[in-house]
Parts: C-alpha cells; structure tokens; sequence
C-alpha cells in the first residue's frame, strides 16, 4: 500500500425525511441560494420540502443548470449570486447541479480574472463559499467528495477541477426522491458509480486488501440492487442500497493508498464535450476497451475481478479475462445502454478528432501506470465502433 | 435500512514516516501536551520521531497512562494541563492512550464539578481540548472515532462516552510503528477490530447491502491479514491491512443505517473492570457466548457470516451457525488467546457478580433488540467457564 491522506469532512443526512434537516442546517445564514436543473425537483416533491423546511428563510432561487454543466450558464448564477450577496448555496440535484455548485461557490470568491481559470488551468482557490446538497440522483458521488467537472460550450472542453475547500458542508441523501427519475437516468447512474470503483480497483495488485475487498463490494452491491430498482422504481432499500454505494464509490476510500486509472473518464469526457452523449453511456463505451487493450497492465486485478464480481473461474486466464470483460459489456446493455460509438451515431471520424483533442491536452499520460497514450486510445475507440 | 447521520472529520496521515506531518499541522499551536503510555515510544522510535519533527516546539509532556486508562491517572493530566495552559493534547499509543487523551480533552474544559460525570453520566459537553493521534497499536479504532472507554478504579466501573466535540483533528497511521509491538498486543487488536464488526453486523437483515458487504470484507481482511502480522512481524503490507482495517472497523460506516448489538464490550467491560483481564480478551471469551445463545435472534445473519466469512454451507442451518461459532472460537485460540473464563482463572461466582453489576446499571437491556438482560448474560457467561 502507498502512502495517502484520507479527509472528508461531509456530514451525510440519509433517509426519508431528512430534507427537514435543512432548517437547523441553515439557521446561521442569511440568504441561500437554491441551484437546480431543470426543474424536476418541483414535480418530484424536493422543491416543496425544501421550501417548507426553509419557508421564513430569504432564499434565491437560480434554475437550469443543464446535464454536463455548462460554464457559460454558471457564469449567470456566479453574476446572481454576487448581485443578492448570497451567504450560502444550496444544490438541489444530482452530479451536474452538485459539480456546477461547486463551481459557482468557487468563482463567487474568486478575484483573478477569469473563473474558467478554476477549470482549465485547475487553480489553487483560496475560498469559496459554503454550500450543502440534497442529492436527487445517485451516480457522480458529488455529494460527498470536492470535485466537480465543467462543460465549456464555446471551446468543447469538458475538465475537471477539485480543491480541499469543495467538500459539501452537508449532503441530503433521500433514496424516495429518486422514485420518480426517467429509468435512463437510473441506468446511466448505476454504470457511472459502477465505472467509478473499476478505475479504482482495476489497475495493479498494492496489496490493499480492505480497498480491493470494498470495491469488489460495491461493484456486487450495483450489480445486485441497481437492476432491483429498474424493477421496482419504489423499492426503497434497493434504492437506499443504490444511493449508499454510489456514494460510497467516490469519497476517497477506495483510492486510497493505490493508483487510480481514470482513463475512461477523461476519454468520456472527450465524447461528450464532442457529441453531447451522456457521461455514463461514454463510460459504457469506453471502459470495455480500456480493460481489452490494457489487459496485460491489470492482468492480476482483471483475473480478481472475474473471480470475485462475476464468479467466472478457469485455468486459461485469458479465458476469465475476456469472459468478464463480455459481463461488463452485457451487464451496461442489460440495464438499456449502448455500449457502441455507433449505437450513438458517432462518426468514424470521431475517433481521431478525440485522440487530437487529448493529444492538444495535459492528458496524454492517462493510465495506472501513466501509459496510455493517444495512440492507445486510439485502439481503444476502434474496439468500440 | 434505517435513517442515519454520517459524519467523520478526521484526517488520517496513513503511510512510512507521515509523523512528519506533525510539523505543519501544529504550527498554529502555542503548548502541546504529548501523552503516551508506560514508555514503549521511547523503544519503538515513534518518541524520537515526534521530537525531531516539532523540535523547537513547546512540549509538555504525560507519560503513563495505563491499558484501561483510569481516572486517577487521567486527572493528573488534566491538571498538569491547565497548570502548564497547553492549547493542544497529541496522544501516542495505542486505544488506551486515546480514549484517556479524549477524556483529558473534555475534562480540562469541564467546569460543572466532577469530570467523571461526563463518563458516568455521559453528559453533554459543551467544548473540548482539541487532539490528535500518533497510532502505535491497531485495536480499539479510536484513532477516527469520537468515543472512548475510561476505568475508575475506586468504583470498578469502566464506562463508555462519547461526543461530537471528540474526534481527532487528526490521526498519524504508520504501519512500522508496531514492528516492535509484543505478540500478544497484536492478537488483542486483531480480535477486538474482529469484535467491533460482528457487533454491527451479526444483529437482524436490515437490507443494508452495502454495510453487511463491507463487515464480511473486513471480518476476511483481519482473518487473512492478522495472523500474517504475527508470522512475519514486519510484513508492511499486512501491518498496513491491519492498521487500515482496525481503522474502518469502528468508524461509523458499518453501523450507518443499521442495529447494532454491543453487548459483548459491555459485558466485557464489566469483567475487565473487577479482574484486570485485558479487553480483547474478554471480548474473545464472551462473543461466542452472545452468538450461542442469541442464535435465533441473529440466525440469518449468522448464516451469512457462515457462507462469507468461514465458507461453510449446508441445508441444516443448525449446525451451519455452530460451526461458524466454533470457527470463530478457533480463530481467537489461534492467535494465543484464551476463549474461556477458567484460562484467566476467573472464579465461578465472577458470573453473578457481573450479572449483579450489570442490573445495578443501566445495561439491563443490551443486544440489538434490547432483549439481553441479566439473566441472558449470566446464559452467556456459563457457556464460557
């Protein structure tokens, strides 16, 4: 095991309910500032209890942050936020509104010029100002961790951005308020938590053997109770269970102490600043070919993975490799994602202008072992046209 | 599962030589009170470490706080403390050096008469000292948790308190510091982390999925990785496991959402109280008695700690919950601890003077339904003579 810190200061609030917490949450504040996206939290009850909790409180309301959440939209709640001298800001959403809060309470303090330079340049902030979340949409594990990724439309950049002051003061985490999401964004939330943990836990062997055990928990835990719920939308420990390990997935437990390939996300994010495709679907796309190509990298983990997540066991290696790699794919399909560039329309062209992209980028060197280069992506994409 | 509050804001510095980090996290204090046990950070280098890192700091120093710490010895502390107007405690040690610097912590700020209430009584407390941790022995958990167990002597009482003003600033793990560790303090932490899971875990399903993964991960983790720390006493990686895993084991995780049964310590407790045996050892001696004689209440979760963590199945449930009891039992024995009162020469009447204890107390209804009375513990302690 390598060296590592672990902090995370995020008080959880789970359960039926717990919006209620709000109120004695808030009371030291004088004006909060409610972010949300596009408007599902009014049909899905959240808007309401969150008024009712918080009703004699001043409370600014900023609505439409969009999925992948775009700077230039930011840029208006950070204009708003200023102008009402807000104290205080509340994320009512899942990732998008959560990593767009963390930008606006980022920018709001920052003095040098242009914010994006958070984002692209990831600068060290100095402050920010506090916020809390109430989480509608298990899958990014923003609510409890201090990174967030921004969408820049004018430049088809998708970056990401984390800084020690980025933690959620709280997180509200209801699994009843998920009852009335479209299955698709269920779906996408399960393959998000899900590609979490593998780049985690799908590198090399460090002898980390609670962080190896728990990422195989959370992977059989997604695959066990992610379907219950597609099931049955108002089945609330599959719900809870769902919740619980997609927050879980990404506080910083599973990474510390070994190294982390965050390939599949950066290669996403490319997809998705490129031909506005879901973050999850990318990471359906994308992950089974990072595991195939790489597969001499993360052979001991991949047979592990096998072994522990799908229950496959063979003397050929190379046999219980591919064979869970297969699982993987099915597994996104059975839960209604494409796992295609094409099930997607994405041109053939696509492939080299990602690998461009990287190429122009920092992210040349992605990888457990900083081995993954454009001309590896490259392999990978072809895989999965 | 039930509704819950998770919060744990302590930073862990896990890893070789992080005692440096001593320097940069205590700049801002003015006096810091080291306090450490009967000297072995004097033996094990942990001693000379911290001194190099905060040379030209102020340190006052309190050696001698007792396993079990106790309230006579704490007391001086805490006057040495306000004597010496310390502005920080950092305790090195294992659990006992912790749990009593947590006491010392509330106590110097305490001013409502006698600080034994807050142990007695577990009075709210209003403010504490703040503290960190150098962790030389994985046990107790204490190091990321906010309670603590403290012993008065002149009553042989041994209480349990907590409090959300009691969690380490910060917690220094490093695995080599119990190289030098006696076996036998090994073997103790290995059962007493292995105790603190299957309290929170051997109880009733609640469908809490991922939590009752994570307990049988740590169970397999400790089983695994403790008996390779006795072989090979300086086997980083397994001491590593070990530190991590003792870490997880009680830090609010695997109780999030879930009944917990703690009957075990309390019992424990008590015999530790009135005969001086060690903690882990008391925990060795009753758990399988809690497991014997609550089998009925806790026999799917029994069954599940059979199948995940002993690999024993069968159709006759019966014998599939002795068995995972007996392999427990061994598995204590394995590490050279006694599992019988009659191996600590613990008199037979020893039974009804804790069942004597217990009732004059408020533990009069322990377990996980609050069912296990006095007259259940004195079942439990005459399966264990």
């Amino acid at each position: 095991m390598k060296n590592f810190d672990f902090f995370n200061p995020v008080k959880i609030y789970f359960g039926k309910e717990q919006i209620s917490q709000l109120e004695a949450e808030l009371c030291s504040y004088n004006k909060i500032m409610l972010i949300y996206g596009q408007g599902s939290i009014k049909t899905n009850g959240v808007y309401r209890q969150i008024k009712e909790t918080l009703k004699d409180r001043i409370i600014v309301e900023f609505q439409g942050v969009e999925p992948n959440p775009v700077y230039e939209t930011l840029m208006k709640a950070v204009e708003l936020a200023r102008r009402e001298n807000v104290d205080f800001l509340l994320a009512a959403g899942g990732g998008s509104v959560i990593d767009g809060t963390k930008f606006i309470a980022a920018a709001i303090k920052y003095n040098s010029g242009d914010p994006w330079n958070i984002v692209v340049k990831n600068e060290k902030i100095s402050d920010a100002l506090k916020f809390a979340t109430v989480l509608t949409l298990s899958a990014t594990g923003s609510e409890m961790n201090n990174g967030a990724v921004i969408t820049r439309k004018s430049c088809n950049e998708k970056l990401a951005f984390s800084s020690p002051l980025l933690f959620p003061v709280f997180s509200i985490l209801d699994p009843e308020t998920m009852y009335s999401l479209p299955n698709s964004q269920i779906a996408n939330g399960i393959v998000d938590a899900f590609v979490h943990v593998t780049e985690q836990y799908l590198t090399f062997p460090m002898n980390a053997a609670v962080q190896d055990a728990w990422a195989v928990s959370l992977l059989n835990v997604l695959k066990t109770e992610g379907p219950k719920v597609l099931q049955n939308r108002n089945d609330y420990d599959a719900n809870s269970n769902l919740m619980w390990a997609a927050c879980m997935a990404l506080n910083g437990l599973l990474s510390a102490g070994v190294y982390t390939d965050w390939s599949t996300h950066m290669i996403g994010h490319e997809i998705t600043a490129l031909y506005g495709i879901d973050h999850a679907k990318t990471l359906a796309i994308v992950l089974p070919g990072v595991l195939t190509v790489m597969k001499e990298d993360k052979r001991e983990k991949l047979i592990h993975y096998a072994n522990n997540v799908w229950n496959i066991f063979s003397d050929n290696d190379e046999k219980v490799i591919s064979q869970a790699i297969d699982k993987t794919e099915d597994f996104f399909v059975s839960l209604g994602i494409g796992v295609r560039l094409s099930d997607y329309n994405i041109p053939e062209n696509a492939i080299d202008i990602i690998c461009r992209k990287l190429e122009e980028k920092k992210y040349i060197r992605l990888g457990e072992k900083r081995n993954i280069n454009p001309e590896i992506v490259k392999q990978v994409l072809t895989l999965r046209k």
